[in-house]
């Protein structure tokens, strides 16, 4: 059996770190999915002003200062990509890259994606396009894939879907590739739309057309909406209430994936306020009060 | 003809500190209202570990951080009370001890009160009982008044009374008294009703009564609901929506004043979004779109 956590936190943005902190301080048992590097929007910020206490600090200086708060309090982060959720009774599965995990309750923290998505991405997902290397890699012995990769971590499961599968192009956005394995070719390109007939067998580059038997798409993270089957959506991000509170009883959604403003304090409000609803419901459980 | 400020951000707590910084980001001219010392509450805390980026550090250290912060970013704060917000066409009017400001935007981060009204105050208000020095001292020429002082300002409040009333008596709560005036009357007891007939005329405390021309209760902030009227309120709290806009178009609330958790990181969040949310009102009126 897998380990009953409390509170299981998705990303570790400061939406996340925010969650996790108070959930730590009222002695749950949490466990955090994201980076150890915390968050690349956090770290690539140039200057930041406007987060109170801190001043024309950049964002590394700042993740800096939030690593040592964290590692102050003993919160480790487990660099697993989440890939779905499901409600389980009483509990919620997550579905990480080769493992599952059990919390009683899930706060979403995992930020918004300001890459666009390419054509018909959506529409040939689990037909041929996948977001999940541990998952679907397997799929595709001894066949040619693509791999469009967005983030640090692509790069990652772009080489281990280089064991697996027979030939593998790769297609970089903004990553930088000198640890792809040599086996993998590089295709320097932009991404335009995926075509096929009954599943996906052509990307459509902007100087050229890359013929596969399956295209995988990496990014950093996983869009909400197929994060969590059934998760309500507006205007484009996860509808929450003032207690960040989302349509699924126990699940919790903070940051910038809740809307806009896209911006820290915003998020590390939220993320408070995640945490603390998600361990007043476990505290009013425990004590038998529905 | 006054002053007319974008935004006028009542409190300087962190709600109010946070919603300044953003609206100087995006080049509003402001007013902040509250103290020197940002807030009581805030120096006073022992040891904060939940503000995300400080960790074991002590409310004043932390005010400190806070301090330099905005005073790189040239924001003041005015110290004066403010009694009443009063919506006025396109803007506000705001009442302090003896002035009155305009602003076309106004953010409520006034915190909460946490020590409990006397009995029959709010019944007394305005009919022997009052909440502002400046305002109401005048009434007591050659009189007698009892102060009941909550907070540091009260004391400078009283010294001011003192100088038009003919007798003052001073009842400490949780404040010293060594700046008090000499010919003021320090009484330490326990307020615990106001009485009278048409107006209020007695104070009773625990052991003993006192009998009066007039009462001043000086907190160092102002119930909501007595400060704007009108304002929408919900289970004791200014109630708002998630861009912490109140039932008054122009008028947004931060922070323990919206509601629990009464916590820093929740007040900034939310004093963020109001910030934001002041500011694109403007933004968006002086484009012409309503
Ligand atoms: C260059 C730049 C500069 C910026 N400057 C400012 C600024 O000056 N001031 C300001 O207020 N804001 C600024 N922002 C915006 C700010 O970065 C975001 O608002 C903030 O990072 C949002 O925090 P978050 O915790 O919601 O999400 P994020 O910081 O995006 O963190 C989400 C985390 O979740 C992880 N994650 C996502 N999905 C999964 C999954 N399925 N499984 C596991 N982990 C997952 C991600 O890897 C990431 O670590 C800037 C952004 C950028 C890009
Ligand atoms: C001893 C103590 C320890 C605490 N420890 C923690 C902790 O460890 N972690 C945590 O997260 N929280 C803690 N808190 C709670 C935290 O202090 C509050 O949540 C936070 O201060 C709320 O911020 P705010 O900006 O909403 O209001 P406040 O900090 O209360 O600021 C309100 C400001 O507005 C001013 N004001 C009010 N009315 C008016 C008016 N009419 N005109 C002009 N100015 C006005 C006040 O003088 C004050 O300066 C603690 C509180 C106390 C008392």
């Amino acid at each position: 059996m897998n380990e009953l956590y409390d509170i299981a936190i998705i990303g570790s943005g400061v939406a996340g770190l925010q969650a996790a902190i108070n959930a730590t301080i009222r002695k749950k048992n949490i466990i955090v999915f994201g980076n150890k590097n915390l968050s690349t929007k956090l770290v690539k910020a140039h200057r930041i002003d406007n987060y109170l206490g801190f001043y024309g600090k950049s964002g590394s200086e700042i993740a800096q200062a939030f690593q040592e708060h964290i590692q102050a309090m003993n919160i480790e982060i487990t660099e697993e990509k989440i890939t779905a959720v499901y409600p389980n009774g009483d509990s919620f599965m997550l579905a990480g890259a080769g493992n599952m995990y059990e919390a009683r309750k899930v706060i979403l923290a995992s930020g918004v994606e300001l890459t666009r998505s390419i054509e018909n991405e959506a529409d040939f997902l689990g037909m041929g396009v996948s977001y999940c290397a541990t998952c679907d890699a397997p799929l595709y012995k001894g066949r040619s894939v693509v791999v469009v990769g967005y983030s640090e971590e692509s790069i990652h499961e772009a080489n281990y879907i280089a064991e697996i599968a027979e030939h593998v192009d790769f297609v970089p956005v903004n990553v930088k590739t000198d640890d792809l394995k040599s086996s993998i070719n590089v295709v320097k390109d932009v991404p335009l739309r995926i075509e096929g007939e009954q599943s996906a067998t052509r990307l459509v580059l902007k100087n050229q057309t890359l013929n596969t038997d399956g295209i995988f798409v990496l990014r950093d993270s996983v869009e909400p909406s197929q994060l969590v089957n059934g998760l309500e959506i507006e205007d484009g991000h996860i509808k929450v209430n003032r207690q960040m509170e989302t349509n699924f009883h126990g699940l919790f959604a903070a940051g910038d994936c809740t809307g806009k403003p896209y911006q820290y304090m915003k998020a590390a409000g939220e993320g408070h306020v995640a945490g603390l609803s998600a361990v007043d419901q476990i505290d009013k459980e425990n004590a038998g009060i529905q």
